[in-house]
């Protein structure tokens, strides 16, 4: 099974528009930098050396060939462009190697790149019924869809392109547009088998607690791919950006008691990484304390592009 | 009046997801040879040495601090963090020197990047009234970011930052979403005057036909941006790509009689400008036939970043 990594970064990306905190800031300067030493215009490319990061999604596949994306990141046509396997082969005027979008839930940095995905006859999209029906009604993005491409849609579990996919109910939260609270199949983690091989990646974006229930989907993968997005639970509260935890907003914190590193420290998985990291996260930063706390564990910080077998 | 272009492709951009025309596999292969010369990962850049382009939108200042954004295209995220000037100034951690967001219709390549400014207390949309009942019923985008932050419509004629905006009807197509027939108002044409120096650009990403309106709409105006989506009529149907013409699409080609490139040739505007260019449209290739003829003519080609002043 190949994985690639086409986001790593929560909603917003690094950096955000309207973000000044260190890493936005030092992201903002390096993309400039970038751009003088390639000899291009500062604004000809978006690299991203260290910090620069666009928001959350995997491409997944079990035969190189035949390519799953989970969730719909609005910096799709970005990603697509910088991952060539992802283009149209054989010297086809139109066509993708695309057979599916799976989404995790219903969050608007998880499903706005299916807009970008209108110059086709029809597309395969897995998610629960709950997280069809937001999309059907709260965030009513799919009729509109409609009219440009026949949408196909089926729940879990699922079998497409030679991967077996499963989904887990995690207890998180309804997108803040939603006009209903949250139900159970709102936010749902991965779990992706390779038919042939048997390896097994797990996805896991956004989780608000490692319960029992995400300890059993976890269990004998060979790849977890975990929610990075804050460090401490009160990391936006205390640079006074919301009153809302990291918690409040259904997201298990890195560090402290109860945080994923502790647990990730002691999970018998061979590749240990966070993704869906937010910009404030100081893990982003090499040679930070943060960070050299994950490395120690073992466990590993995804960034765009990052590509891996299992 | 500073113009900066964020974006300069038609929708889907250069490379389009899944196109495989000679512009888009040129452009693939442009991003993978300009990331080794940068000695980064292939995906860690997104360079358009020369083919390589988002999709249009435009940022316009009077005094170069407080900016306007002229349609919000899906690759915000990417061409904010392009362009400084539009991140937060003076080390405030959260901040914006976006005072307003114009759009000129609804089609979703204009309207998706609302989505990426969530993370704001407020918005000021300057739309027509039909633009604002499309974002709010057919492709009801509006209604779900209410729920994130406060959007404040108003109408034209508006004057944001120095700025007086007029808006033109162009007679262009209602969305392939739209419920409705086309209607007076969907697809405009925007004149935008530094108060203090009366210095005036003209925008015109599509328009169908150059009508007297047009004409009047862009009569002694210092810059032109106009739509170059189409080099001819059958660009797309002769590729066997659908069977609508240029015209069909509510776009003017650049050449034949009635195209718009016989028109801007004998036009009184010190720079014309062609923007919104598909990626099948062979004047993105330097040295082409029908490139030089542009250039003949003294009209130019918008590139992702291109800036000026006026």
């Amino acid at each position: 099974m190949r994985i690639h990594v086409l986001g790593s970064a929560a909603g917003g990306g690094v950096p955000q528009w309207n973000c000044g905190c260190p890493n936005c800031r030092t992201a903002r300067r390096s993309i400039q930098r970038s751009a003088v030493s390639a000899r291009l215009h500062p604004s000809s490319l978006i690299p991203h050396p260290s910090l620069r990061r666009t928001q959350s999604s995997v491409a997944v596949s079990a035969d190189g060939k035949r390519w799953v994306l989970l969730n719909a990141s609005p910096d799709l046509c970005t990603q697509f462009a910088s991952f060539p396997s992802l283009g149209p082969s054989g010297g086809k005027l139109r066509g993708s190697p695309l057979e599916a979008v799976v989404l995790t839930d219903g969050e608007m940095d998880h499903v706005t790149g299916l807009l970008s995905l209108r110059e086709q006859k029809n597309l395969r999209l897995v998610c629960t019924k709950g997280v069809l029906n937001l999309l059907k009604h709260d965030f009513p993005i799919l009729p509109a869809l409609g009219r440009y491409f026949e949408i196909q849609h089926s729940s879990f579990p699922s079998r497409i392109a030679g991967l077996q996919i499963l989904a887990e109910d995690v207890s998180g939260k309804a997108p803040p547009y939603a006009k209903r609270a949250s139900r159970n199949g709102d936010v749902t983690g991965l779990r992706i088998k390779s038919v042939e091989t048997g390896k097994t990646l797990v996805y896991l974006p956004g989780v608000s607690a490692i319960t029992n229930r995400v300890r059993r989907l976890v269990d004998g993968c060979d790849c977890l791919l975990l929610d990075g997005t804050f460090w401490s639970n009160d990391e936006m509260t205390s640079l006074g950006l919301t009153k809302r935890t990291a918690h409040d907003m259904g997201h298990v914190p890195i560090s402290g008691d109860g945080g994923s590193l502790a647990w990730l420290s002691g999970l018998n998985v061979k590749r240990r990484i966070y993704i869906h990291i937010n910009n404030t996260n100081p893990v982003l930063r090499k040679g930070s304390r943060e960070r050299k706390a994950v490395e120690r564990a073992g466990v590993e910080i995804a960034h765009d592009g990052m590509d891996f077998r299992l």
